[in-house]
């Protein structure tokens, strides 16, 4: 950068109660608004944070090597951040603000770190897991709008562990198993077989897992009447999401082909379209920041100060 | 780990509102209160910037894979993450609290991502720079406590550029250069051959450059009467240690062997003891934790909250 064209205001002597501002004041060069934003508020609470535990220099150096480790395990097929975000609670949180739900649609929860970008295609009926461990499950399921409509042709994302409660990518000489790709038919049903969930830990071998140690907390996510089911390590159990196991009976059984009291999963979705989680977002995101008694104006579907 | 070990309060359904709560709690089976203590902090601030931002689900996969990026540019050479903390201003803040000076020693600042673990031992007098392009600098510097006597065998460990810009480790075919560690005299002095120092920029070739141009600020260290001297990249300008280059007259010449108008660069040092760093320390943490109404009692040095 050609020094002519430095407009930064003076700053010099920093101390412990005038870096924050001046900090902020460098920053007020972004030119993006919504990016000058986020930064003020992450410099604010990353100072106040510091300034309210006095966090040490040993501690400092501490927290930036688990974080560096966070980073160097991460890979195509692990992704230790989302991880630490889960256990944080950020994950969650930001998930049920992008995407808030209205009182008569299906609940979200967090993505977590094991889904891939590349699953096989899969059409109505087939069979997602190989492993001949697990308890097959037959899962039958609906797909509507808030409206009661069927929604047709919808790409779905599917996957779960193995009976021993790891995924396939966590294998390092295995293929892709236990996850597909589905649509759903012209009046919003989709079927697949599957095997039996069960309570699997999130990958507790790495930085995260040391943390969750150090906590004293255990790694494992929720499955139903599971002793962990109400102490998820990533907060993403909802009451309207823990499913009861079913029985196949004889109309159920003769239709899918499965035997009579085969387990059977049935799960009725109600989504929101794009448009209806657009304005409830932003109409929750003015409500909140009002409540905080931040002035904002909505650019770009995003909270930004409102200077005008 | 044992599930009927598990001790969690349960916890369901969690929202924007009550998620802090209940991964404070959650939390709280930490058995070491100072870390109990950060991360109390740290969720609490991590989850009021996404609330205060309402940070979407596209914002925090680029700050996840930004912090991805940052860890694994790591190595044994190159400490991205300091360098991040460096232009966010925590690291002069955290360097402000865990080192405290009263007003006759001389002022600290930033470590920055260039100090080496090897340097070679250098006598007094050596020279630590063979940059043949630089223009040759005599450093003559004296190391005394607060009472005004002088630290002998001191341990000093120095690092600069070459006339380029640019450290030893920044080149990957070339050899230790400018640097060593040097032991002051019984009389508490050093003296050594460098080159003359040039403004440099902080590497901003990974994801810290590329968020110092998003937000338009540039990459530059200060240098005297540089047209970077007051807009440090990295915050670490204090007046007190912005020196003068001097000219070594015919006393001065004929006493280190050098020509007469050698560059030369004089600094006394007076450094506290780690007893009154201790005892600042710890004063300043409780006064300033006091205004902020939080009420803590010093454990191993560190605040924790008083809980009695």
């Amino acid at each position: 950068m050609d020094p002519s064209q430095v407009k930064i205001p003076p700053m010099k002597d920093l101390t412990v109660d005038n870096i924050t501002e001046n900090v902020i004041r460098i920053n007020s060069l972004c030119q993006d608004a919504r990016l000058k934003y986020i930064l003020e508020r992450l410099v604010t609470h990353l100072h106040d944070f510091a300034r309210e535990t006095r966090l040490s220099t040993a501690e400092w150096m501490a927290g930036l090597q688990f974080l560096t480790e966070v980073g160097q395990i991460c890979s195509d097929v692990r992704q230790e951040f989302i991880l630490l975000s889960d256990i944080l609670g950020l994950s969650i949180l930001v998930d049920s603000m992008d995407h808030p739900k209205p009182p008569n649609s299906t609940e979200g929860t967090v993505l977590g770190p094991f889904h891939a970008h590349n699953p096989p295609n899969l059409e109505q009926g087939e069979t997602i897991s190989h492993d001949e461990q697990g308890e097959p499950l037959l899962v039958l399921c609906t797909l509507r709008d808030t409206q009661g409509k069927p929604i047709a042709n919808a790409k779905i994302d599917i996957w779960e562990t193995d009976s021993t409660g790891h995924y396939d990518v966590q294998y390092a000489d295995r293929g892709l198993d236990g996850r597909c790709i589905m649509r759903s038919a012209s009046d919003g049903t989709f079927w697949f077989k599957a095997i039996m969930p069960v309570s699997y830990p999130i990958p507790h071998d790495g930085p995260v897992g040391k943390l969750l140690q150090r906590v004293g907390r255990h790694p494992a996510l929720y499955i139903r009447n599971d002793p962990y089911e109400t102490s998820d390590a990533v907060f993403g159990v909802k009451d309207s999401l823990v499913v009861d196991i079913s029985r196949a009976d004889a109309e159920i059984a003769k239709k899918y082909n499965v035997p009579e009291g085969h387990a059977a999963l049935k799960y009725d979705f109600v989504l929101i379209s794009d448009q209806e989680t657009k304005s409830l977002r932003e109409k929750k995101a003015v409500e909140a920041l009002d409540k905080l008694g931040r002035k904002v104006k909505i650019v770009n579907g995003l909270p930004v100060p409102d200077l005008d």
